[in-house]
Parts: C-alpha cells; sequence; structure tokens
C-alpha cells in the first residue's frame, strides 16, 4: 500500500516524536514508533514511559494500515531525503521509502510490538495554550535536578476555579506564575520537569484539552495528544515560607541587575556556592563577588523604599540570575529578615504581577 | 600605570591566544597569560608547549610594565566587560579592571612566572596568507586522529623552489594541495593537524612571513606571531601509492555525489566501517549500503569514462565523503584496480586542479 507524504509535514511532526521515543532503551519495544494510516491521514505514536505522545497530519493514501519502525533509524531517513515529495510502501514486513532519486527499505515490526498506548477522546478541562506555555516556562528552572529531590524535580500545577498556579521550588529558591483563569479541573498535581520540558514544545496557538485520570495528565493541542504521568507525593507547604515583611525593596531593570550580577559572579568560587553579596544604601546597590583568582565591584543606581540603613545579603549568584532572567522590564527586589539574618528575598515582576519568584540567600555565618 | 584599551581589540585579540594557552595544566605557569605594555601597544603571550602565540595591538599607555595573570580569568572578565571603554591600571600584585559601573581587582604574578618566549623578528620566507590557508584547510581532514599514528597526525609542508604542497595521511586516505608558489624556504617539515588548526584562526589577508628554525616554524601575520613545533618523524613516500592509471573514470557534482553517499550511508552499520557499494555502468551511479535496519539505494546520472563493464568498489562512506567535501563543482572519480580487487581510487576537483585526494576502497573479500 503506497501512502504519498509531504516530507515537511513527515519531518516536523517526526522532530517533536523523535525526541520522546529512546533510540537506547533496555525495553526494545520503547525505541519503537508506531504507524498508523487511514484514508486521511497519519498517525505516529510513541512513549518514554514519563510521556506518551500521538501525532496526526494529513496524507494521500488509498486504505489503512499499521506497522512499528525503529523510531531513530526512520527519523534520520526521513530527515535526508531529497525530495519534498515521499513515498512510504507498506509492505508485508518490509517499507520502502522512495524520495527523488533515493530509495530505501526498512525492516518493519508488527505494530503490537510498539507499546500499546491509548489516548482519552474527550476531555472535561481545557487552557489558552500560549497562557499555560508562560506559566509553565516561567517557573520550571526552579525544579530541582537532583535524582533524590522528588518532588522538587517536578512542576506543580494547582488547578482551582477561577485560578491555575504553576509552582517550582528545589528547597534554595521558588517560583510561581498565577493564571487568573478556570481550567475546568479541579485538582492539584505534580508533573516532572523534563515531561514539562516536552509539553512546552507542542504548545503554540489556540486552545489545550486537558484531562485527568489517575496517575496521568491527557494533553490534546493541534495534531498532538500527549499523556504525561504524574509524580507521588506531597508538593511542600511553600507559601508558608514567603515571607510577607519586606523592610527594604528596591526597583531597577531586571537585565541590568542580571548582567552585573553575572559580571561580578565571575571572580565567585564554586566552593562560596558562587557568592556574591548585595549592599544597599542611599539608592545604589552595590555588587560585591571574590575569590582565589580577585574581587570585582559594581554598583548601579535604584529606587530603594523602607529602611535608610545599610543592608547586606549574600546569594548564589546563579539562582538570582535565574530568577530575575524570566522577568522583562523592571523588576522589585524585596528582602526580608528574621532578626538581623538575611531571611528569602522576593522578587516581582512589575509588568507582569503573575509571576513570583523567591531566592533563599546564603548563609554568611 | 594605566593603560586605555579599547574592549573591542582586547576580546578579539584574546579570543585568539585563549585558545592556546590552556585553562589547566599540570604545569600552572603555562595557564598564565603574559602581558606587556610599552606606550603604543598591548602584547599579549602565551603557549601550550605546541604553539607559542603573541598578539599585538594598539592602546593608550603613559609608560611600560609587564605581568602575567592567569589566562583563562582574565578572558572572562574582559569578555563581561560592560562598556568599550576600558582601563587596566597595572599595580603592585594586583591588576585593576574597571568599564561602565564594573571594577574588578585580579592577582597579578611576575612575567617571569610565565612561558618564556622567543620569537624571531626576521624571516627568511613568505607566502600569501589566502593561499596558504586554502593549502592547509584542503587537506587537514585527511590527518589522523589516533594517537598512536604519529606522524600520520601531522600535515606535512613541502617547501620548494617554486612549489609549495601541503599533504596528509592516516594511511586510508590522502589529500594534497599544490600551490605553484615559491616560500622562499626550502624544507620538508610536519606541523601537527592541531596547530594546523590554530594556525589558520589567524590566517586573513596579505601576506605571511615564515622562518624555519631547528624543530620549529616560526609564523608572523597582522598582528599575529606563532612559533609550530614541528614533528620529527618520516612521513610515508606516498607519491608511490597513488594509482596513475585508472580503468574508469566518473565526472559529477561533488556535492550531490556527497549527499547521496551521505544518505545511502544512514543504513549502514558502524561493524561495516560505513560501508557503501558504488556500482558504475551505462552512465549511471548506483549508490547501495545495507545493515541491520534495512537497505538503501540511490542512482545518478554520470559522465563515464573508460571499460563500459560493470564495475563496484566499496568505502568507508566517511572517508569518501570528506574527500569529496573539499571540492567545489564537478569533481572527476578515477577509479584503479589490482587485478579483480579494487585499488585506491582519486578524486581531482575539476575547478581547482590543486586539490586532489585519495580513498582506498574497503576490502570486500
Amino acid at each position: 500500500m503506497k501512502v504519498l507524504v509531504p516530507k515537511k509535514s513527515l519531518a516536523e511532526t517526526l522532530a517533536r516524536v523523535e525526541r520522546i521515543v529512546p533510540s537506547r532503551s533496555s525495553n526494545p519495544g520503547l525505541s519503537l514508533l508506531r504507524i498508523d494510516v487511514d484514508e486521511d491521514g497519519m498517525e505516529l505514536s510513541g512513549s518514554n514511559m514519563d510521556v506518551d505522545i500521538r501525532a496526526r497530519f494529513a496524507v494521500d493514501s488509498p486504505g489503512s494500515a499499521s506497522c512499528a519502525v525503529v523510531g531513530h533509524v526512520f527519523s534520520q531517513v526521513v530527515r535526508a531525503l531529497p525530495s519534498e515529495d515521499v513515498a512510504i510502501d507498506l509492505g508485508d514486513g518490509e517499507m520502502e521509502i522512495s524520495s527523488g532519486t533515493f530509495a530505501t527499505r526498512l525492516q518493519l515490526m508488527a505494530p503490537t510490538a510498539a507499546p500499546v498506548l491509548t489516548f482519552p477522546t474527550e476531555h472535561q478541562g481545557a487552557l489558552d495554550a500560549g497562557k499555560l506555555e508562560r506559566a509553565l516556562s516561567a517557573v520550571k528552572y526552579a525544579a530541582s535536578v537532583a535524582d533524590f529531590q522528588a518532588v522538587f524535580r517536578g512542576v506543580k500545577l494547582e488547578l482551582a476555579d477561577g485560578r491555575t498556579r504553576s509552582v517550582a521550588t528545589d528547597g534554595f529558591r521558588l517560583a510561581y506564575y498565577d493564571l487568573p483563569e478556570s481550567s475546568g479541573l479541579a485538582a492539584d498535581i505534580i508533573v516532572p520537569a523534563r515531561s514539562v520540558e516536552e509539553l512546552l514544545r507542542v504548545l503554540g496557538d489556540g486552545e489545550v484539552k486537558l484531562g485527568l485520570e489517575p496517575g496521568q495528565l491527557s494533553v490534546q493541542h493541534g495534531n498532538y495528544a500527549l499523556n504525561l504521568k504524574l509524580m507521588d507525593g506531597t508538593f511542600p507547604d511553600y507559601e508558608r515560607v514567603i515571607p510577607k515583611r519586606f523592610p527594604v525593596s528596591i526597583t531597577l531593570p531586571a537585565a541590568g541587575l542580571a548582567e552585573a550580577v553575572t559580571r561580578a559572579a565571575l571572580m565567585a568560587d564554586k566552593t562560596t556556592n558562587n557568592r556574591v553579596d548585595l549592599f544597599i544604601k542611599d539608592g545604589e546597590v552595590r555588587i560585591t563577588a571574590e575569590g582565589s583568582f580577585g574581587r570585582s565591584q559594581e554598583t548601579i543606581p535604584v529606587m530603594q523604599e523602607g529602611t535608610d540603613s545599610e543592608i547586606g545579603v549574600a546569594y548564589n549568584s546563579k539562582y538570582l540570575v535565574d530568577a530575575l532572567s524570566r522577568a522583562s522590564g523592571d523588576v522589585r527586589l524585596s528582602f526580608s529578615f528574621s532578626g538581623t539574618e538575611a531571611a528569602p528575598s522576593v522578587v516581582t515582576d512589575l509588568s507582569d504581577p503573575s509571576y513570583l519568584a523567591m531566592v533563599v540567600p546564603l548563609k554568611t555565618s
């Protein structure tokens, strides 16, 4: 059975599906991509156990067929095809792909050799895809990458009536983003940050449909359907640790502060957690860092509110820069204290009040 | 002593010098960059034992001074400077770099802590820099990267009266490039391929001066001076193995053949040395490859000269593609045989007869 496929659709779709389907796996079935064709479309599907993906696009086909191929081999061949016109001939145990002067025959596996995936056809919830994209991409940097940190490696989604919030924290910094929108779902769920990454790659314009089943968030958007396995465990009660009272706060362009901190931190050592110190006084912030090669300082003007006496706070420069880099325009950086000790600082984006980031200072005594 | 330095000159020069000066070395002196300033210029110099480099550019200085800094730290700081105007204040044991709102103090070492380098002031030879660049970049791919292959890891330069030739081979393929030019030097030398890489980065327009001392090629070009340590050992007598008689040859666009071979080779296995087979008959070349995932073929028209009976030759596809990718426009691929066994094939670039590449076929029996 010969199917005519536009190379562009096939290659673009495969580029996303290929990211999920592992090229090596101790379970050889996982490296297979399932292909289902019917009269008006081709479906590609695969899974890495954490994320199932299915993508559909239009083809010119005389009938229906199903098969499985080794995903990364099929992808490599498709990328290299010389012509925009591609014919895929699904035969007995072999697929012939021809394009221009080139032809290749790939071994086929039975479709049942690939993971058996089911995607819901009905979804209870929905959100604007662009807004969900913003909420997830604004916070995922704050999730942990350390294997032992369990739920800290996920992004929590609080799906409530009239409010959708994304939150991530690794215990040293935290970020949340509030959408004043109902998703139609009511639950608190934790999605692995890596799966969030894959979801972000398929989100474009329009609506994203959301469905919840035990242990799984199902997403349908455009030509893509994804099942994201959820994380077990309890997310920390983070609201409790976000300070509410700030004796001092400063307002300045986020980019300017991030660049100055990055520059100063070149002198900081890894052994001191990339420590930079911020000193606030008389409408200026002085940023200093030192290490075995020397020391740096930079002073920039700020709008200062609160007490007049000089304050000093030390941070892991990377955490402060991460928190700032998600803001555009001006930010307010607010300092809290517990007695004379610096307590967590809070970054708010003046042009987007949905975003809040918290950074825990370094202990200096 | 305060020196005013344009950031652009400093950063561009450092980017090249920094590649040579190792950021880690068991000899800590090697990671130092020496800085010499006089009334009208700044010189940066360093070495990795194989290549010494010295670069000079104009600065505004009230006097002379010399010092040494840790190269990669200095480079990082310079890249991050916020303003185009940079002041470097060389003090006692410390250098203060200030730019815009930023200032940093770096520890200095005595200039004698850095490698002691000498660069010749007179050169016996010279070549056009663009032509030398072409001759070296056309052949260096054919040098070996395997540690045990001694002189095969170098590029040989044959400097003779009226002729300058670059040659590289790893025993499986070979490339040479002939310049019909006298360099003014007379010697056969072998430069490590890695040092050739660094030399290529500083070659631009104009003349390059060349000098030979025992064990060392000295190069002066624009603001850069380099000493390249030469390799000991005897380069193989390669002319002997380049065939002269070709029963069959084909002419076709280099890029078209390279793309078709790359595409077919996707099906080839590493276990078969990325084998592709070329079959020539009736003015067509058929390229085939197979492996555990399937098989590919592509047929493209060629201009064929020589015998009419079908011939077949197997190659490591990577070697054939490397040889083709240095040619532009049409190439002639000429096949030789030893009895019925395929012997080395030769690629010539019809638009640039200076270039010749040889590829040894895979043994198939």
